[in-house]
Order: C-alpha cells, then sequence, then structure tokens
C-alpha cells in the first residue's frame, strides 16, 4: 500500500542496477491482496481482537484506496454507518457514489466507535484527535508501517496502558476513557488476521512469473528501470486460479477477435485499462 | 465502451494529423459515465420497457467492464440470481470475487430470465442461442453499437415481430415462443433511459477541460497523437463535482506531503493506478 | 399500509355484521406487495418521474415497516446515503442493525435532497419543515393516502406552483427555491410506477383463497369477526409461485416430521412466526 | 431455534403447572440474538476455524428462518454464491426474492464449498451426501443441538478422523478425500464465535423484564399457560438500547396518535405484527 515506493526513487535517481518489476501493482495483487483480502481481513480481524459487533456501528475509514474500499464494502454491508476521509478529489467521489459520507476525521472523532487507516501516510490520526474520541472506542490500522496512527504521542506519563490481551491494548486517559489501539498501530490484517492461501498462491505465483520472465527475457527487453508486469502474465495468473471457482471462460471467434482487434489469446485489455 | 478506439488506430498509421485526447478513458468519464451511470440505467431501462419484477429473476450478463459491473452491482441488490460471461480471466476472476458464477452463455440460456450484453464485441447472442431462450424472456444491450445480439439473424420470415410499446418488441417464434427484444439491440441506456445532469457535468467538463488543455499547450507538449486526460485534470474535474454531495476533502500538511513525495495539490496518483 | 383497520375498527364496536378476512396482513401480501414490491418501485417512481441520480445523494425515509424497509434497501444499495425516522422503538433498532442512523427529521431536513414518507401516519411532513428543505430536492409519499405530507399547507398565495410533467410539480418560494413534489403527496408506487404482474397474481391469488375459504367454511368455523389468513393458505399461495423462479422445495422425511412435530404438508411454522 | 418447543407441548398436554413467558419469540430476541448476531457469528465462527476466504465460494444454507437469514446475507455480501434449501413455501419465496437459489442438497451437494444447517431439524445432511461432498469442503451447524449433521454415521470403521485444531476434525475417506467438520457438528455460534455483549444486554433485559412480569402480575393475568411477552416490554427493551446507537425516536403528537389510535408511548404495532 506505501506510497513512496522505494524502487521508482532508485530508477529516478539512476541508481538502480537492474531491472525490477512491480509486482505490487499488478491488477490480480492490487485486487486480490488489498481489496478483496483486506474486505475479509478487516471483519476477521476485529472479531478476534475484541469481538465488537458491527451491526448499527459508526466507523470511519481514512482514504479509499483498494484496502479502503475493501474495509468499507465489508463494513457497509454487516450494518455499520461508514464515514470515509480522503485527499484524493477522484478516490472521494467515488466513496459518495458507493454511498459514504466524505466527512474530516474532526467532524466524527467524537461520534465514531471505529477509526481504520488505510492510506500509506503517517500521522492520519493524531494525539489530539485521540483525545476526543469516546470511551470504549476501536483504534486501528489497515494500511502500511505504524506510522498512520500516532501511537508514540500515547506514550506519555498521564496515560495508562493495559494489555488486555494479545494484540489488545486499552489506553487510559486520566478520567477513565478507554481506547482501545489494535497491534499498537501495526498492520491488523497481518497482525490479527490471516492471509487466505488463495491469495497467497496468486501473490506467489506472480512473484514467480516475474522473476521468470525477468531471468529469461532476452538482452535489451529490459534496462535498468521498474517496470509493470506484463499484461498477459497477470492475465495468466488470473487464468490459473479460476478453476478454483469452477469458472468457465468465453473463448473468441476468429470473426470476433478480428472485429475487436485482439489476440484470441490475449492481452485482452489497453495497458491503461483500470479494471 | 467500444473496443477498437479509432482515434489509436489512426495513430498507429501514422495517420493522425492533429494531438487527440482520450477522454473516454479518463477516471472520472469511466467510472461515472459507466460503471455508475449503467448501475442506474440498467434498472431504469427494464422497467420503463417491460415493467419487470428483478427479485428471484436469473439474469445473465455478458461482460464484466464497467458496464457489466454496474448492472451486475445493481440486479444482485435488488434481488436477482447474476451469472457473467467473460473473454478475460482477469475479470472473470473479478466477478467471482464479487459472487457471480462465471460460465459460458450456453450453459445458462435455457433458464435465464434476462440477458444483457455489455462486450463491446459482436455477435454475442447469436440467433442459435436467441432459439433457446425461454418464453417471455428479454434480450437487450447495455454495450456498445447494435451488434451484440444478432438481431439481423432475427429478421426471418418465420418469426414474427410484434411491437408492443415504443422500443419493445416481441419476437415471436412458430410454436409461440415470445422473447422480448428491447430498442431492436441498441443501447438500452441511450434508447430507454436517461443520463442524469450529473454524469453530463462531469463528461462536459472533462472534454471541456481537454480542448482547453490541447488549444493551450505551449508548442511541444502534444505531438500528433493520442493521450490521456493529464490526472491533474482528472482530479480537477471532481473535485468540481465534490460540493453537490457535500463532501469535504483532507488536505495534507506540508509535513504529510513531504513524506509522500507528493505536490499537495496534486496529482495524488501515479499513472498506472486503476482506482 | 394503513395503521386504523376499519374492519377491527367495525369488530370491536360489534358492527361486523359478516365474517372478515384480513388478507392485508398475510405473509404473502405484507412481505411482496409492500417490502419487495416497494423495493423496486420506489427506484421506478422516483426515476421515472425526475431522473434522479441516487449514487451519493442523502434521503431521508420516514417509517421503517415493510414498506420504508424496502425503500431503505434499495436506496441503499444503489449508494444513496440514508437516514430514518421512526416512531417504535423496535423498528429504529432494526434500523440501527441494518446501517441507518435514526434521527428526528429536524435535524437532517436541512440537508438532505430527498424525502419519502412511508409511516400510514399523517403530517409526518410538516409546511414548516418544507420551508427548510433545500432547493431542488424531491418529496414524496410512498405510505397510505395523501396525507402523510401536508401538502394543504403549500396551497398558499406566496408559493407558486408549476407543474412540469404529469405527476411532478414544482412548488416554488418567493426566494425561487424550488422543492418537487411528486404525485401531489399521493402514493408515488401506484401514481407513478406500476405493480408487477407476480405481485397482482400473488394478491389476487390470496384473496380469491380467501373468498373460497369463507364460502366454503363449514358453519360456525368464522363467526362475525376479523381473521388472519389460515397459514396453510399462506403457504399454499406461496408455494404456487415457487415455480415462476424455478425453486425446488425440500420435503421432510416421515423421522424428520416427527422429530418437529410437524404434518409433511404444513402448516410449517407457528402463527406468531414473523419470517 | 429449535423447533418443538417443550413448554408448548407441556401446555398442550395441561402438565404446566405456573404460567410461562415465551422469551425466545419476543422480537428483540428473535432478531437479535438469531438474525443480526447470527450474521456476525457465521463469519467468525468459519473464520478462527478454518480461515476460509469466501470472495468466490460456493455455499449452501439449509434453512432460511432468521438464522438462514442472517448467513445468507453475510456470505453473499462478501462475494460468496449462496444457495438455500427450504421446506416451508414461505420462507422459500422469501429466499428467491432475496436473491437465492432453492435448491434441494442434492442438486448441489458436489460442487459447494460449504454447507451450513440452520434448520432445527435432524439429518438435514446424511452420510451420504457427506460422501459425496468435495475435498477439502467445510460443513457446520448454526442450527440447533447437534443432530442437524449425521455426526454419528462418519463415526464407522473406514473413515479417519484428524483433529487440526480445536473445534476442527477432518474426517477422511479411504480415497484421501477430506471434509472439515466444525464443533462436532455442535453449534458454531457458541463454541467457535462469541456472543457480543450487545445481544447478551438484549437477551438478559428482555428475561428480566419477563420474570418481573410474572412475579408482578395481579392473580390471574396469566394462568398455567405459555404467553409471549407483552408488545410493550418487547418495546422498552429495545428503547433502552438505542442509545448504544445515539438513535433519536420521533415522538407522536396528540393529534397523529389519535389519527393512528395508538396511545402515545405505545404499542405502537397489533400483535400479529412481523417486524
Amino acid at each position: 500500500v506505501g506510497s513512496r515506493p522505494l524502487l521508482y526513487q532508485l530508477s529516478k535517481a539512476g541508481k538502480l542496477c537492474v531491472p525490477a518489476m512491480n509486482v505490487n501493482d499488478s491488477v490480480t495483487k492490487q485486487k486480490f491482496d488489498n481489496l478483496y483480502c483486506c474486505r475479509e481481513s478487516i471483519l476477521d480481524g476485529l472479531k478476534r481482537t475484541t469481538d465488537v459487533m458491527f451491526g448499527g456501528k459508526q466507523v470511519v475509514i481514512c482514504g479509499y484506496g483498494e484496502v479502503g474500499k475493501g474495509c468499507c464494502a465489508a463494513l457497509k454491508a454487516l450494518g455499520a454507518i461508514v464515514y470515509v476521509t480522503e485527499i484524493d478529489p477522484i478516490c472521494a467521489l467515488q466513496a459518495c457514489m458507493d454511498g459514504f459520507r466524505v466527512v474530516k476525521l474532526n467532524e466524527v472523532i467524537r461520534q465514531v466507535d471505529i477509526i481504520i487507516t488505510c492510506t500509506g501516510n503517517k500521522n492520519v490520526v493524531t494525539r489530539d484527535q485521540l483525545d476526543r474520541m469516546k470511551n470504549g472506542s476501536i483504534v486501528c490500522n489497515m494500511g502500511h508501517s505504524n506510522t498512520e496512527i500516532d501511537v508514540a504521542s500515547l506514550r506519555t506519563p498521564e496515560l495508562t496502558w493495559e494489555r488486555v490481551r494479545s494484540q489488545v491494548d486499552h489506553v487510559i486517559w486520566p478520567d477513565g476513557k478507554r481506547v482501545i489501539l489494535l497491534a499498537e498501530g501495526r498492520l491488523l490484517n497481518l497482525s490479527c488476521s490471516t492471509v487466505p492461501t488463495f491469495v497467497l498462491s496468486i501473490t506467489a505465483t506472480t512473484q514467480a512469473l516475474a522473476l521468470i520472465e525477468l531471468y529469461n527475457a532476452p538482452e535489451g527487453r529490459y534496462k535498468q528501470d521498474v517496470y509493470l508486469l506484463p499484461k498477459k502474465m497477470d492475465e495468466y495468473v488470473a487464468s490459473l486460479h479460476l478453476t478454483t471457482f469452477d469458472a468457465h471462460l468465453t473463448e473468441l471467434t476468429d470473426d470476433q477477435a478480428k472485429y475487436l482487434g485482439l489476440n484470441k489469446n490475449g492481452p485482452f485489455k489497453p495497458n491503461y485499462y483500470r479494471y
């Protein structure tokens, strides 16, 4: 989810000494590891740590990228009332059309039961905001690293930390207010949930194919730069996993392939296609 | 929705004599004019023409691109049982994860109540398949042009056409079976529904900004080629429409912008980002 | 939907001179004519009259009975942000668990784009509240009669009425604000939508069976009172309509029927069962 | 969920020696402990035991009562393809309208990944059917007792049981096929999930109020029979829990109460109302 891909920085600085494949942004990785996987792991992570009931809860989700979209869809489906914060107007408009109110965190901080960060940014939830949260509210991170929630700011003498079970801390204010912090602000999906084998398989297959491609590529195909996975390989990874669902692909007729200007075996979409 | 963009063909053939902007593939156009708009117009178009009840109906949707995704989401939400056909394994896998069985049309042709084409292809529904549809079933096109359903094949002497109301024909087989063909196979959303002013506004703004950009661009910025709308403009179009929803964007702090390596005013995403 | 069933009043007053069957409260009538039918007709009625886009719209629905539940589910599924008003704490709690904020109308009147009444009550939307609605907002009634919105209060000299198309009036305030009133406050689903033949069939079958039962019943089975449809008949109506959906019912084995203390042919539920 | 309430049997046999209150069938109990609670615990129970990914999975749910409705809604929302089996035509028709194919178990037994029983019946899944399940499929019970799946039939010499973790057994066929049996066929929601404190509070409040009512009731109000909780108490339990959600109830005006023929403080619905 991170927003400052190191490889692109190296490449820009002319310091990348081998070709690299950005598998993180292949379609299957993005949609499966992020959208579809997080749609489930947010529920799983919250239940295993807090046993919270989702129905009727007010939740704010910071960031409406693939991870945020997954979290929002799951919690809305289970009866939570979900608010979204965004910095990007396109993602914000998507949130509107998907039925979420787009707010600044300060507008809802006093009323929400759960805050979930999915931004790739830092200090998205500040000490000042944590001070204003309700007693018993939950705060956790689905984004990246452990910087999205300013956890460091909670390690001050006037606050008491109480470890209530593995990965669950109650941070207690002088007036007795408790905020439930999960995984000390690290990734909930990695710390308190599991990654389904199906998603691991997609990710591992993608990585293996990328390595094989880089190894087998004729000299000169790849320079010392960062490349996206060739679309045909992305499609190949997907096709290998369709049998799991007993899904039956339709084949183009020769006539249709000609009409569409496509090879019958793909790739089926232009590079800029968004899925 | 079309799959053989003429401008790209001209460009490839070296016959494009001016720079061109592919506004159709800007994010706001794709998501709003296709996904979000079709999510509503499929319901509207079917109701205005046939008054069909969606609950419990079996529907097959050919193509799981933006249009197909919109149609599937709407009909599933209203209690229809939806099947998907796809040629592209990535889209097929998305359909699986969204809860749709991916089938070949022939597997479900005898049982479905409604067929909707959203492919950009031709002859997606053939005469042979129309022959096997149930009495009273509905067939319509949300994709492009009027070639997705092989309507020409229905103009044979043994079949009777009965116009029951504007845009609605009953095609009657010798045994009395009726198939309800909407808009003679032309686009349902254009023929039998309306485009919301909100979506028109997004599309028109995008087009106007693209023209202004091409007109104002310094000599040499654009060659005789096809360009995608600069992301900042796409974001600008979105931001102009947020007030409609009373949506409040969060602004990056200087510190956050630096951490993310972004300009505080965008663009906020790399070019390959899929939304 | 009405809340003061005349037959029950007559019965209570000892003025009912024949046995009567309350078919309106049979399960199939309530769920199909109200919940499932309104889930579709609210969308249809709004589209045909106003072409409004649902995505991102803020909507308040007054009343969370069967009709309100149907309207809420449909609009939420299409990306609207839905608020609910209720007088009954049980229905209010259901709304919470289904993901809707339960508010008083005055809390949201200035921000909503659409008001829909589904209460069976009168003066649910008052002139004072209509005065505070946004320019361009829509108000309509899915409940009963034409009293839920205080339409009479809008017929005052300072307001101008402009009929923009059949069933659609713009009521114009002196400052130019327009509120879009549908069907002059009468039932939107009857005035601006259609009732699917499937639902008509269920309702008509229920009524016919009730009449046959009353006619054929042995002397003394029914007194001069109001009766609910015998559950077996309700089940019979449902079973007659299952073939439409190619639905296959499971039959109890003798052993299972004995275990459950049920007749293999039903009725399958106690009378107080809520479905 | 049980289908043979002992108290009603005792009452029918004239053997009930004190008045009894059927709190299990109060609205708040039915909807919260069954529908809303199981909507979450089915996901939780499956994740904690098997880490299964829901997206794309084919699931059959036996029984479409409150528990089945909750399970279906949750799994559909997370991208599973859900089939329903039913003996009751009314519930079967509800399943159709909610977008589920109603089938006999034998029609889908070979293709489903997960079987969930929610019937209150016995031998809903037989050894013969377990023999035909796919390798790696999961079978569990959300209904009642431990009789819904014929677990006893799996304790035969040719099958090997392997305990893979607490509450999870692999039953291994001679050909190596494994079926994953959860909680040895006992209730998944009680064995492998938790009951939210909110639901406990509703249930406990209902039980306490019922006891107080029986204790305080004037002589003669209750005979040696089984009674449903008076509706006003059901409404009172609900109203006590609304503050959790910051839900604001609307109050009837005197005029409206008179129009509806209701007391302003409730009860608000006739006894046969289904919610």
